[in-house]
């Protein structure tokens, strides 16, 4: 619990407008997309660097956990007092500070929308790429503290490729500025990409200068159906191979058809086994090319049909229709984020449909696969003891595999808590002891987010 | 000196071929661009990661300097042996370990020349976009040590963007493996980026996974020739306000012209005092479109001409004219790489020729305008000491002035030795002690590359 003193000397900065600490209003801040529930002892509104500065330092002189958080979007638990603490919510300071759009550059503070920025630059011909499905209401310091992705990374990349630098106060309330506000810039070590993905447990980000880009001329898509599920994996290594990238790639099983289905009988084909929605953005006569090469590619015994669909909000409508439909179903959804390497996701496909067979897990798979990022969700039910104990068996093996491929546990979700206990899976020993000490030196009482992204040692 | 005990202890890793003491082969490594002389007291030539790992344990057991080395052509004073020690030459370690065109991923020893890697991967239709004008004979690992740049960092990004993974041996001789092998991924600290740009004095690369990039279809160019350098500045401005942007965008003072006439007296109008390259890539009628685009963003009462030029020999004719004339005709030149916001070059630049007037020191600008980084070079006699005072007060005007527009000191050089006495001038002092103790945690008995990067204690 919080000492009385610790809030008393808060108070002096944060007033009653700006600081919970009735466990009823706390509750708010107590879970994020994970499900998990861990209520704060209290929760501070920053409205400024000087704000957090003066929590870290309390905190550290209290040894009292201060969780940053952002809109509590995150699905690997990344935003919850796990341990109690203090909840610090960027979600007041909301200035775009500057929009200059001769050097495509923004200066926003952490708790601007990402949907904010984007409309607020979208009038000059341009848009922050990152674009996470929570993209609506998550802010742009909850993107950068997990380095988010979303279906454009495949031709834009992540966070870490369009923000150019930040200011941050790290775990012993020391403000920094790293990198810079020009495209180029090579001065002292990279701490902006370090702080990109750190997921809160190094600094608190204050502002970031972000990289915009301009806008494409137009988009435009496809949907390919296919009569099996290694049909559809072979077309998207075959649609990655052409030169030209697609702006985005987004597979479903079947699975996630059925669901689909359930609630809209008759969005898709009968025997539809799996589905590509592909966008492709540029000039009209490159999104025609890009469109042909596309269909092209998706030619087997395997298609069903391969059409183009110009309204963009039709080619999403199957994937928008999805997520919540998986929440409904299962009281409990494993929902991961793992990659792997294009040209081994017809390998890795099929081997997790027979994994999940094995378990007897429910399991429905879909994602970004242009970049190989697959959203394996296992749907259980946390009340039945074996299923629960089968579907951590079946992970494991899920994520084995994943390592054997040369994949990645997380491609865009972060550790959080979620995924900590694997983490020692990818990253070897000597390399997370490194990530230990660089979490000890921003931070030498461990009081941003303590727990969070490391294994925990037993 | 060397203490014979250890090149006896190394020796039984290092035979006499990867080995050098004899100060006369030593000074072979004693020099870079920056064109001062430091001889390493002995030189090695690893092979492998247990290698560089053996003679990093041995110089921490003797505390002795090692400094890692690419091909030497940095223009900072990076690679060079300032304190004496040992040099750690990458050049023998060139193997191409994977192509890997499926998943757009090549996997590469650090030796490899830049060019040995266009070469092997241009054939699948692909390249790495870092292009230093080193590209033909530098290395992938200096590339990546000093995050290189190049004409085409405008369009695809510097080293940063292009590198998925490493593996490294840090300065207390633990290997680590840093990133992952695909396009997304979030586990953990970005280490990749943290080494990248770090000059050595944190790890030494021993393997890279790098992406790459589709080639264009085709490019194209436009030359620009104008009456005054703020037309020729604001029409930069405009070209870069363009939704599509250039592949390279370069420009020439009339000081660069000037030198490139006394050599090839019939390759420009006379009348120019400012010169744009510009570069273009895509489809055919993209490229079409971007070159009217381009020419009309150039017009103004102080174009002459501009032109399309379809053949890039051509159109990069002067540019490649130009560096080894500004060798031949001072015996000492200041090469900066300083980057300004491209809104403030019309400002940056007249200032800057408003400075060397002042000063009376001879000026040659030149460079990446599209990102604003441009290569200021102060031409001076190293023997004139007046002249060198003067010139130093020049530069730290520029410098101060470099910060006051929001810009950066380096775009693509680095700090190395040259430009470690202005750092501070960019970076505060609580963000510069947080690097140094990055420094300190890889590297505790500052064995790599030691003093350079920071600014000298007082």
């Amino acid at each position: 619990m919080i000492l009385p003193e610790l809030l008393t000397k808060l108070s002096a900065t944060f007033p009653n407008d700006r600081m919970l600490t009735d466990p009823v209003d706390c509750y708010a801040y107590s879970y994020d997309n994970s499900r998990k529930i861990f209520p704060p002892d209290a929760v501070l509104f920053p409205l400024s660097a000087q704000d957090v500065q003066c929590a870290i330092m309390l905190c550290n002189q209290y040894k009292t956990p201060l969780i940053p958080r952002g809109r509590g979007t995150g699905t690997a638990g990344g935003s919850l007092p796990e341990v109690g603490g203090i909840a610090l919510t960027m979600e007041r300071m909301t200035t775009i500070r500057s929009i200059d759009i001769a050097n495509r550059v923004v200066v926003a503070e952490p708790g601007v929308l990402n949907q904010s920025l984007q409309e607020a630059v979208k009038p000059y011909g341009f848009f922050w790429p990152p674009d996470p499905s929570s993209a609506y209401f998550s802010s742009i310091g909850g993107n950068i503290a997990t380095c988010a992705g979303g279906p454009h990374a495949v031709k834009y990349g992540t966070t870490r490729e369009h923000v150019l630098g930040l200011k941050a106060v790290t775990g012993t309330g020391t403000v920094i500025s790293t990198g810079c506000y020009t495209t180029k810039g090579v001065v002292g070590y990279d701490l902006t990409r370090l702080l990109i993905g750190s997921e809160g447990t190094l600094a608190v980000i204050t502002e970031a200068t972000l990289k915009l880009t301009a806008l494409p001329d137009s988009s435009s898509g496809i949907t390919a159906h296919f009569r099996s599920l290694v049909g559809c994996a072979e077309a998207i290594v075959r649609i990655m191979a052409l030169a030209k990238l697609p702006s985005a790639l987004e597979f479903l099983d079947a699975s996630s058809l059925e669901l689909i289905r359930r609630r809209q009988p008759d969005l898709l084909p009968a025997d539809t086994c799996a589905m590509l929605m592909i966008e492709v953005d540029g000039t009209r006569a490159e999104i025609t090319e890009s469109i042909d090469a596309i269909i092209q590619a998706c030619q087997s015994s395997d298609l069903i049909v391969a059409i183009r669909v110009d309204d963009l909000a039709a080619l999403w409508k199957a994937r928008k229709a999805l997520s919540p439909l998986l929440r409904e179903i299962a009281p409990k959804k494993i929902n991961e984020d793992v990659v792997v390497p294009v040209s081994s996701l017809p390998l890795f496909l099929t081997s997790v449909a027979q994994l999940c067979r094995h378990f007897q897990i429910y399991n429905v798979n879909f994602g970004h696969a242009g970049n190989g990022n697959i959203h394996v969700n296992l749907l259980i039910d946390s009340d039945n003891a074996t299923e629960v104990i089968r579907a951590s068996q079946c992970l494991d093996q899920i994520f084995d595999l994943v390592i054997e491929l040369q994949g990645t546990l997380s491609g865009e979700h972060g550790i959080g808590s979620e995924k900590r206990a694997y983490i020692s899976k990818e990253i070897d020993a000597h390399t997370l002891t490194l990530m230990r000490n660089i979490k000890i030196l921003f931070d030498p009482n461990d009081i941003l987010n303590p727990g969070k992204l490391f294994p925990t040692i037993s």
